[in-house]
Parts: structure tokens; sequence; C-alpha cells
């Protein structure tokens, strides 16, 4: 296998930063992930990230996630041994051992998660996600489009419970692992879409956790140097400014198991007397200047802080925070009909076609 | 193995109606509990009612059961494949064969359902279950007094999705299986509680299914004796009449998962001016005369048709049913303190404590 980089405990902290900004306001809170992942790193030591195209045909690959509103995330830090128990139990109904583990979505939380995983078993960590960003709802990884079934999938809570799910399709395995999640309390850790290597090679997206190890140390890099870090994440992502304004209003609940909600941002600068309406589910799904839709999922929305950089996940928004929404085109995967269909803005009932983003 | 008797295509008739008077009110309609059955046992052949006692120590035996609200049991036809593909993936989990099975709870489906399971398999039926009785969670079951796990438990829909489950405690499996339920479309078919012999013989309810046939039997010869029903069940169950009196009010909505509601009759004959509330959650739980508790939960209330003695179950009350009220004690481990702790008045929410059933 080729190693891609070996990744140690500092590195965490640039991946969790990384994941949040592809996060577009979900994927779960950076602080939270990197504590986990690098508590795991510690224990266990470094976790090699590989390339997926130097995994076996016959690997077994299975990404790693953590499940439920960012929203009660927060308050109810995962616990490695859900992670490792969902893990060996379906290596059990599988009846093999897994050999490399993967990433189900960017994200604070879910970028780190599979490496608390990769270090405790000493596996590789493929260097690729199922998104190249994070989406609400299960079903939405490029696996779905290359047609990886989501069952055999385990589903385990804090309190020792475990589900495995066997289902139909990939919207139903969504259907009964949400409700499972919110009777365990809002959130759970699962295993799923086991894949062989040969299958991962086609259906991942691919250097999503490299993609998010840069982001964090440029991040870093520029405020060290006294740079402009959101000049900096627009030149790397290809993001355009859609706004620059504070937050003047937010509505946020748990509902059906997501943190659902909106936000409303009054310009400041050349924003001024100008807003911008952002929708979310768990993610930012859509955006729209003065009334007038801007950006829409499957492209990636995200808000960082004007000053740092840093991005802010939907459940750290708070009245009044300075922050610039940028926007930039997603994976060219999510543009075929198919991943419009599973992804794009009529989905989540818009009355609106997905219109895609320009170049920056 | 000791055979009490081989069941065919006719005595599934009794078993069904006898499985809805111990139903008191919930446990499916005994119409598609045997017609479910009959088309099995047409198939497949007898199946064979066999002595606990009979069993080897080490025999694996296992409910199958019908799991959801009777209102929507009744709209959604179980297949018989289902409970074939809950069952032997039980065995698969577990990882041997299955040598018994075993009825979860008497009702008019699902004192039927198992009889489903034996003829297709050709396993014996175990004469007895887990309530004798039917009880609308599933926790609530003999099993869990004496100690016995529901999981490792297998949970399938009409679609073909399933779910195994494995919980800390049984009443996280209902919990957990009652989401899945609901998102199921409100009734599944399940395997659970697995158990060797050595634990049936201490853990059943004895008899229940030979009970059954004997009230379906019973109420049948009387009627073609032109006798009365009424009296041979209350002969037969040590049942008490609480009432007679014509439905003047229902009160039913499916909620939670669980057909739930009130039912007010007025009284008839030497019941005139005097009236009967009761409460149901699948299950009769309170029967209430003239706003006096007479009879809660553990013990049995049925409604029964005045002229025929035919059970009535929640979902076929209808405004202007001519009807009687029967209680009668319930098997002496639910009157234990851990028996009432699991199924008496107050798991429910009454502000009563259990007051037993005297002697007819």
């Amino acid at each position: 296998m080729t190693i891609i980089r070996m990744i140690g405990v500092e590195d965490m902290e640039d991946i969790a930063i990384g994941g949040a900004v592809l996060g577009t306001g979900g994927g779960g809170d950076p602080y939270i992930g990197k504590l986990m992942a690098q508590q795991a790193i510690r224990k266990h030591g470094p976790v090699r990230l590989v390339d997926v195209d130097s995994l076996p045909d016959d690997a077994l690959v299975v990404p790693a996630c953590m499940m439920g509103a960012p929203t009660v995330m927060a308050e109810k830090l995962p616990q490695g041994d859900e992670l490792l128990h969902a893990f060996h139990a379906l290596e059990r109904v599988l009846g093999r051992r897994i050999t490399a583990v993967l990433c189900g979505e960017a994200g604070g939380v879910n970028s780190c998660v599979p490496f608390v995983v990769a270090a405790a078993t000493g596996l590789p960590m493929v260097d690729g996600d199922g998104m190249g960003r994070a989406y609400p709802e299960l079903q939405m990884v490029t696996f779905t489009l290359h047609g990886v079934s989501a069952t055999p999938m385990v589903l385990c809570d804090d309190k020792g419970n475990s589900l495995v799910l066997d289902t139909v399709s990939n919207a139903w395995t969504e259907r009964l692992a949400r409700a499972a999640t919110i009777e365990m309390g809002g959130s759970a850790l699962l295993t799923f879409y086991p894949m062989s290597g040969a299958v991962a090679k086609r259906a991942i997206v691919r250097g999503t956790l490299s993609q998010c190890a840069q982001i964090g140390e440029r991040l870093r890099a520029t405020r060290a140097a006294h740079g402009d870090p959101v000049a900096a994440l627009c030149d790397m992502l290809g993001a355009q400014v859609l706004f620059h304004g504070r937050v003047a209003d937010i509505e946020r609940r748990t509902e059906g198991g997501f943190a659902r909600g909106k936000a409303m941002l009054s310009g400041v600068d050349e924003w001024r007397d100008h807003s911008l309406h952002l929708d979310f589910q768990n993610e930012f799904l859509m955006a729209a200047r003065d009334g007038q839709v801007v950006a829409t999922t499957p492209d990636l929305i995200s808000l960082v802080e004007a000053d740092s950089g840093a991005p802010v996940t939907t459940d750290a928004l708070k009245y009044g925070q300075r922050l610039i929404a940028l926007a930039w085109p997603c994976n060219p995967m999510w543009r075929t009909p198919a991943g419009v269909a599973l992804v794009g803005p009529r989905y989540f009932k818009y009355d609106h076609d997905y219109v895609p983003l320009g170049p920056a």
C-alpha cells in the first residue's frame, strides 16, 4: 500500500478544521472530532493514510461514522468503544476481517471518527470519503451512485445497544437507522457500506482527507503570517464569497433526528443593506441573497469567521457573529442526473432546479 | 417429545377465537390469524403441539410474533415469508438450528402466527406462551421475569427489510423495536427471546395454546347446543361478569405505534343506568364501573358479544354493539412484585395500586 502520509496527533487539528469547512455547517463540531481522534492516536500511535489505488481489489473497506443531529453530538460525546464495537460486530456479520477504514463524510466530527477506529485497530485509512463534503442523510454518498448497499450495517449507542440492519434500499437504511438513532438519544455510531477495494476505487471521492489536512494547515499558516485566511480558502477551494455580514437571526430546532433551521445574515461593508438567508438540515442546503437563490446543494456552502477563516457549524451560530459565506462547486459525481436526484434541491422539497455554481 | 395433540386446519379456528378471548382486546384479529395459520397448515400439514416438559434441556426454543398496532395489522396482512425469514435469520445469528417454536402472547393473531412457522419448518410447537394473555409491549413476558434476554432478536417487514437487535435490557428492545416497527409502517414480524428447553420449562406460562383451543371448542359446542356461551366462558376462565351494555362511545387512535383509546358502555337489563369505562393500549388496561375501578392489568379484561360469546378486539369495537365485559385473574407469575412492576397499573401511569381480582 502506498502511504500518503502518517497522521499524528497534531495533524488531527488540521483535519478537523478542514473537515468542518467541507462539512458545510454540519458534520459535527471539529473540537469534539479532534479530541476523539487525538485520544486514540495518543494511545495507539499514528495512522497510515493510504492511496485507494494501492489497495488490493479484494480488500474489505468499511466506513465508520457518527449519525445524528450535530446539536446532540456535542452534548453526547461518543466513546471510542462504541465505534470499535460497531466495527467488530460488522466483521462478525460479514464473516471476515476488515482490511481498511474509510471516511463516510467530511465534517468536523466525521472526518475524525474513522481515525479512532484506524488507530485502535492499526488498519490503514483510505484517503477519500463518500461525499467530498457532508450531507444529512446516509444514502447521500457516492457509494449509492455506484450501487453499493449501505447494509449490512451496524448501529451502536453509548449504552451498549446495537442493531444490524439489512435493508432493501439505502433510502430504507436511512429511515430505519434514523428512527433508531432518535430513540437512542439523537446520535449513534455506525459502520456501513462494506465494499471491496475494487469498488472503493470507483465509488469514493478521492483525496478528501488530504484536502482536509491541507485546508487546516493553510489556514494556520496564513494566520501565522498575518495573511488573509478567507482569501486563502477561496484560492484553495475555488470558492466565491457569497456574502459578508453579521448573524441577525437564527432559527434552530432538533426535529426528526436532524438539526433544522434558518440563519439570516445582514450585510456589512460592501454588503450593507443586503441580506443573506441560509436554510439547513444539519448542512446548509440553500443560500438566497436579497431573496434570490445564489447557491444550493449539492454545491458547497460554508460560513467562516471573517477574521480567522475558521469554519462555523450551524450549532455554533450565534447572534452578532461576523461571518463570510463561501460557496464552491461540488464533486462532478454530484452533478450527474443521479447525483442531483439524490441530493439536489428538489429532493429537499425546494421548488428550484439545481443551477451548478460556476468557477470562482 | 410428548405430543399433546396434532393441530390441523379446523383447530386453528378455535385457537384463534380462544386467543382473542385471552387477548383482552388486543393480540390481533382472530380472522386474520386463522387465515395465516390455516394457509400454512394446508400447505405443509398439521403441527405437533408438545408438552414443554418433554423438550430436551438443550433444545433451542424461539417465540415468533407479530408486533404493532392491531389496527394496522388488519390492513397489512403479513405473509408467511417474512416470518420464516426472521426465523432463519435468527438461526444464522445464533449459529445453530432452532428446535421448537413458542408462542409469545395469546391473541387472535399472535396465537396463530407461530403455527405458520411451525408448519413451514415442521418443528414442534410448545404448549404455552409468554403471557397467558396479550400485553402491548414486548418486555412484558414471563421470560423477562425469568431473566431471559429478548435479544438477539430479528425484526422483519413486508418489504424485505430486517434488523437484528442486541440490547442492554428488554425495555431497550421494546424502545428500539417499536421505533423500527413504526417506521416499517406500523407492524412487523419478529423472532426473539431465544431460550433453552431448560429455561422454557421455568419461564413460560404453560398450556396456553391448549386453553385457546378449549375456549374456541367450548364456545362452538355451547352455541350448537343453544346453551349460554358467556356462562360457559365464565365457567372455563373463572371469570366474573363486570358489565352488560352497549357501546356508547369509542375513542381510538394509532399513536406511538399502539392502538390507544377508551370505550364507554352504557348498561342494559340489570345494568341499566350504569356505565363501564375501559382504557386500552392495544389491550384493555383498566375497567371502571360508574367511575370506580373494578379491574386492572395484569388481570384479564375482555369484551365478548352478549349473544355468541365471541371476543371483540378493540379495533372491531363499534357503536351500539351489545357486549359483556368479563374479568378474571391473571397467571400467578404476574401477581409477584416483579410481575406487578412490569405490567401493573402504575407502569401504565395509572395512579392506582394493583388490587388482585378475587375468584369469581
